[in-house]
């Protein structure tokens, strides 16, 4: 079994573009891709797409073929949906396909547009993520979901607002120099700890913003690349996945995430690489919190431990493994069905050396992708490698 | 590469049932299936689930999660949206994957609920399978599109009204004895012909009702259903898929639907038969217009011949190649999330004898599925062998 490679990326700016229609947005992002793969568009056998809340915001199902059409491509093309993982998980469906050699060129990539129905239309569409009949309807959103987590986290193990705040004043340096970012903006501790609370102990920093966006990656066999001499420096050597209940009151633990800790001992045991080899990570920070249920979920930090990396400058990008390098959801922005392939276009940029961030962590090998849906009942892990 | 078994099917009594949660219509599957198939449910390693308007009909989107849990499966679970081909996409990528030794033992299944938001609710949300900008937006809603589909093929091959009700009158014949079906109510040309006219030349009759339900599939490499002494009677030997423009305005041709004529010449290169060894099929007759387009793209009648298909008897259980034995969404009903499975599940069901009309068959075996989204932008087509 050879590695499928990451031959081409290409993403959006994420931002507000509640003037452009998804199909738009999804054909910038996905001929990018084929332009920086030049790849035979051809030689595509089929476009994996994750999407969200299409339905909801752009009274808009199937829209998977419409993509394809969109980007020029007549083939058949599925569409992925596991929330905010939506686009992560069509990665790993994906990179099956092509290491079983059921395929050798795949599109994948995501679109979402949110901006258009405006923050309560978007907050109401992003609940559809957690149960309705259990908690939607007893009035939770998702930073009410995430406040909870955060109290059951400090509950067992401390921590501060001061210790979240740090996370999202990393996450907003990291955007600086991200073209693509939403929110390029450096923001204090005190910045952070004196915006609106959103819900305690959750403030408006806390919280990523609404996005609109879209990404792409072409996915090749290592054969393919080798023969058409595409770029075949970057492979995604593991792959996982995880569920768990939809509904915190089934969970035994808010303060962490199983679905994401089976998602990522299956990548690394399809890898053969451990945490300790990881260099650089994407994790979905769709709130402070959640960046550091992900790094202990990805045993980069022992339980208990995440919660003081950034505040101890461990995962900036001068520090021993950066983290959002792209700036991750909080300050890059987070188009819902975009989000896990564009983490794999962020880790793809830095380990092929052209990030911003390159140089401050030169010799990165190994990187790490961590998607989540809703309250991390779905997650995925992928991993990539620097090919030799 | 050895082919994947059925080793077992459940199904929820189509019809009406808005009283009940979409969890409890799912768990009522997924759970016949695995007592039908009598595989350890420890064993099963992930749920690939078809669902189309949960977002709209239930505001639950991020469905598959809460679905494994319905079941009672702690494994990862993704949703599969094709539109009404949701979970005959669900099933191909199973089959690529079980074949390749990606995984051993995949549930595989579907679920729609559609009468809680009422005829014009579901009427509206069905739409969202077409194109928002171009087609919804201009006041197109799917008996519209299916009706311009009848007329350029009755302009182009000829055909009539009658033609249609002998599809109608065969597939509400077929279902009589489907203890599943919803529609069990034998009908005549003349009531077809009587009915109220939706939209000219397709009349209430050669539609298929709103429905709710659920399906589920136990599918296992051939390996482990040898392991386990499983029900390896019902191989699926061919997968196919194919996509198409969205919109109508950007079809060559609307008699014709070459997304399921590419699925269906995948599925059976891929199976090594061809449209004149099949002995029964399940196609995607969400009008009686439909299951002509469909004969035809399987090459089981030459373009323009289909249509006299039903008139003359020859898809009827007692002609040379019964279609729709279970009645088809015309009768057996149209959960449009559970229909692509549903048709593995009645095929199955033939192939091994255990079919009210099996008997009329004797001796089928080989089946072919075929699952339409839209106007036909996504089809899967699976082609279903009987093993020695």
């Amino acid at each position: 079994m050879s590695h499928p490679r990451v031959t081409g990326v290409g993403v959006t700016p994420f931002g507000e573009h509640s003037e452009r229609t998804g199909r738009d947005l999804f054909a910038e992002a996905g001929l990018a891709a084929l332009d920086d793969s030049g790849v035979d568009p051809d030689d595509v056998e089929a476009l994996f797409y994750g999407n969200f809340m299409g339905e909801l915001a752009e009274h808009q199902g199937h829209q998977a073929p419409l993509m394809a059409e969109a980007v020029g491509l007549d083939v058949p093309a599925t569409r992925y949906e596991a929330a905010c993982a939506s686009s992560g998980a069509a990665v790993r469906e994906a990179v099956r396909h092509l290491r079983s050699g059921e395929a050798d060129v795949i599109l994948v990539g995501g679109s979402e547009r949110m901006t258009n129905i405006g923050t309560a239309g978007a907050t109401d569409a992003l609940s559809i993520a957690a149960d309705d009949l259990y908690e939607i309807r007893a009035g939770m959103t998702f930073p009410g979901a995430y406040a909870l987590m955060a109290r059951a986290y400090f509950r067992e193990f401390g921590g501060s607002r001061e210790d979240l705040a740090a996370i999202a004043v990393k996450n907003h340096d990291h955007a600086l120099p991200n073209e693509y970012a939403q929110l390029r903006k450096e923001i204090t501790v005190e910045d952070a700890l004196g915006a609106p609370m959103v819900a305690d102990p959750l403030g408006l920093y806390d919280a990523c913003p609404i996005t609109d966006g879209a990404s792409a990656v072409v996915l090749t066999s290592a054969e393919y690349a080798a023969e058409h001499d595409l770029d075949a420096s970057v492979a995604i050597t593991g792959t996982g996945q995880g569920g768990d209940n939809l509904a915190l009151h089934d969970r035994e633990n808010l303060a962490r995430s199983p679905a994401a800790e089976k998602a990522a001992d299956e990548a690394y045991a399809d890898a053969g690489v451990g945490p300790d080899e990881v260099d650089i990570a994407e994790v979905h920070d769709c709130f402070t919190i959640a960046e550091v249920l992900a790094i202990e979920s990805l045993g980069l930090y022992e339980p208990g431990d995440g919660i003081a990396a950034a505040r101890d400058g461990k995962t900036h990008a001068t520090g021993e493994t950066p983290v959002n390098l792209s700036g991750g959801l909080k300050a890059k922005g987070h188009p819902v069905g975009a989000t896990g392939v564009a983490q794999i276009v962020s880790l793809t940029k830095v380990l092929r050396g052209e990030s911003p961030w390159s140089d401050d962590v030169g010799g990165a090998s190994v990187g790490v992708a961590h998607n989540a849906g809703g309250t991390v009942a779905s997650a995925t892990v992928h991993v990539l490698e620097v090919q030799p």
